[in-house]
C-alpha cells in the first residue's frame, strides 16, 4: 500500500506499532497477480494504473465493521473474501469487468497470522476474477475494512437502476435468503444442523454474479444487487426508474436448505427481507426471455414478477390476489 | 454516495438509523462541483466516469481515525478538509492532476450539523482544485475516514521515489514543523501564543502542494509528501533510489512562527521529524537549479542538501561536520 499512516509524527501522537503495521503493509505486496495493466503498485505514494481506451471506468466502495456489518466471530480468510465479494457484486450488478482495488484496512493490533489469512481470502476472490491490489493504507484502530473496487464497462453500456418500464420481467439470481439464514444459525450456534454449511457460507463467502452482470449487458434495462434485502433493493430500482412492481409470491425461488429452516410462521421473509446474499435482481423486456433462457444454463435465474405502471411493489397469490408481506408464512402457500 | 451499508440486514442484525444515516448520505449528493468526466455519481451501485486518452491514472488512499490521526477535538470543518488534503498531497507527491474522490465515512451517530460542515470542508478543498465526490459509503462506528483521490499524470510522467542520483540536489518546500508544532500549542491549550492561528492551521488545513507536484514533471528525479516527518520520508526516497544524502542543517527553513515556538533544546526535531506537514520534499539535477528558480516565484522552495553515493542521511553543521539530529538545539547555532 502506498503509505501506512500508523505515522510516529500523526495528529494525537507517537504510535509505537510503526514497524509492526509496516509488516503488515509489507505482506499485502506478495500477493499472487500482476496485472499488465497496473504501472506502479504498492510502495510509492500512489499506484498508476493504464487506462483502456474506449472504455468507462465504474468505482465502487464498501465499508465494513465489526459488530455492524458481519459478527465479531467472522474468520479472517471470510472477511478478506467478503469484503471483495461485497464490492465485486456492486460492479457485477454494473455489468462491470473487475480490474483493481485498493484496501484501507484498520485493526485494533497487529497479528500477522490474521492478516495472512485475511489475504489468502482476499486473493482467493480476487485471483478468480483477475483482480489486483494496487494501493491502500493499514492503520490502527477498531477493526474496519474498506475496499474499493475499479472495473470497466464498455461506453454506455453499464448496467442502471433506473431502467425498467412498465412491463418488464423481474428476475433474480440464485436463492436470496440463504445469507440471513445462515446468519440465524451461526447466531444460535446451530452449528449441528444439516445446512449450516451451506448457508454459513452463502453469508461469509457470497459469489459475486460477475459473470451475470456481464453476460446482461444490452439485456437488462435496469439492476441491483442485493445487499438490503430483496424487496428493499427492489424499491430502490422502482424510485429510480419511476415504476412499481407485481411479485409473484409462489414463484419465488426456495432452496431445499432454505426450505429445512426457515421459520414456517414468517417463511417468506428472510427470502425478501433479509439481504446480504450479493445476487443479482435486473428487468429485462418480456421479449428477452430467450436471451436469459441462454444465460440460465450456467446460473439459476428465476422470474418472480413483473414492473407496473403503478408505484410501489404488490405481492400476489397465484390467483392474482394482494398478500402483505408480514403475513407471508410457509402456510399460506400450502394453503393455496 | 453508491450503497449506504448501514443495511437493517447486514452481518450483526439491525441498524434502526437507516433513515438518518439515508440522510447523511443524501446530503453528499449537495455538491457544488460537475466535472464533465463524470457520467455517473452518487446514487447507483457505483459511479461512472469517462476516461482521459493518453493520461495514466494514479489512485491514493488515506484513512484517519479520530485519537490516532486527529486529536478527538478537530473540528468537523478541519477534517472534512484534512482527510481530503493528505489524499491530494499524495497525488501531488506523484505529479498528478487530481480529478475524483471517493468517502468511506464512519460515524458514531449521525449527527446532520456535523456531517454539514465535514462536507463544507471537504467540498471547500474539492472545489479550489475542481475534484469531485463521486461515491463512496457511510457507515455507524466509530469515527473514521477514509478518502482515496484519484488523478492524471500523462504517460510515464509521474514522479517516483526511485529516481535520486548521487549529486542531486534536496528541496523542501514551505516550512516543515510548523504542523508539529501546531499540535504542540493544541495539546498543550495554549491558544493566548501568537502563533497558535497560523500553526494550529497548519496542522488542521495543510494546503497539498498540486500545483508544485505539475511543475516538477520533467525536473524532480524523486519526490515524496512529508506525512511521516522529513528525515523518516528522505529515508523512503533513498531506501527506493539506493542512495544516500548529507542534510545542511544550517540551510533548513526556519519560520518566524517556527522560531517562536519551538524548543531551543530540540530546535530542530520537529522541523526533522515533526510530520504532517504535507509539503513535498524532491531531488533535481544540479543543472536543474534554474527551473527551480523560476517555480520559487510563487512557492517558498529550499535546497537543503544533496544526494550522496553512501547510505543513510548525515546532518552537516556549516564547516561540514556530522552532527547527531538529538544533538540538534537552537544553541548549536547560534555557537557555531
Amino acid at each position: 500500500m502506498p503509505e501506512s499512516s500508523s505515522d510516529p509524527s500523526n495528529g494525537a501522537g507517537p504510535d509505537s506499532n510503526k514497524g509492526e503495521f509496516q509488516l503488515i503493509h509489507d505482506y499485502f505486496q506478495q500477493q499472487p497477480l500482476h496485472r499488465s495493466d497496473v504501472l506502479l503498485g504498492i510502495g510509492d505514494d500512489g499506484a498508476i494504473v493504464s487506462l483502456a481506451k474506449e472504455k468507462q471506468l465504474v468505482l465502487v466502495m464498501d465499508t465494513m465493521i465489526s459488530g455492524v456489518h458481519f459478527p465479531d466471530s467472522t474468520s479472517a480468510y471470510d472477511l478478506g473474501w467478503k469484503s471483495l465479494a461485497v464490492n465485486l457484486s456492486d460492479l457485477a450488478a454494473m455489468g462491470a469487468e473487475p480490474a483493481w482495488l485498493t484496501l484501507a484496512l484498520t485493526l485494533p493490533h497487529s497479528d500477522e497470522q490474521w492478516v495472512q489469512k485475511f489475504s489468502h481470502g482476499l486473493f482467493e476472490l480476487a485471483s478468480r476474477y483477475d483482480v489486483q491490489l494496487i494501493g491502500g493504507d493499514t492503520t490502527r484502530g477498531p477493526l474496519t475494512v474498506t475496499v474499493q473496487a475499479h472495473g470497466f464497462v464498455e461506453q454506455g453500456q453499464a448496467l442502471l437502476r433506473n431502467g425498467a418500464k412498465a412491463g418488464d420481467l423481474i428476475y433474480v439470481s440464485g436463492y436470496p435468503g440463504e445469507a440471513a439464514l445462515g446468519l440465524e444459525l451461526i447466531q444460535s450456534n446451530n452449528r449441528q444442523h444439516p445446512s449450516f454449511e451451506l448457508l454459513s457460507r452463502r453469508l461469509n463467502r457470497p459469489i459475486p454474479r460477475i459473470e451475470l452482470g456481464l453476460s446482461l449487458s444490452g439485456i437488462a434495462t435496469s439492476c441491483i444487487d442485493i445487499s438490503d434485502g430483496l424487496l428493499a433493493d427492489l424499491h430502490h430500482i422502482l424510485d429510480d426508474s419511476g415504476a412499481g412492481a407485481n411479485i409473484w409470491v409462489d414463484q419465488l425461488p426456495v432452496s431445499p436448505a432454505y426450505q429445512a429452516v426457515a421459520n414456517t410462521e414468517s417463511f417468506y421473509l428472510p427470502l425478501l427481507s433479509g439481504g446480504d446474499d450479493y445476487e443479482l435482481l435486473f428487468t429485462i423486456p418480456a421479449n428477452k426471455q430467450d436471451e436469459i433462457a441462454q444465460i440460465e444454463a450456467d446460473i439459476s435465474l428465476t422470474c418472480i414478477g413483473e414492473i407496473t405502471p403503478g408505484k410501489g411493489i404488490q405481492c400476489l397469490d397465484p390467483s392474482g390476489k394482494k398478500i402483505e408481506v408480514a403475513r407471508l408464512g410457509y402456510d399460506h402457500f400450502l394453503e393455496a
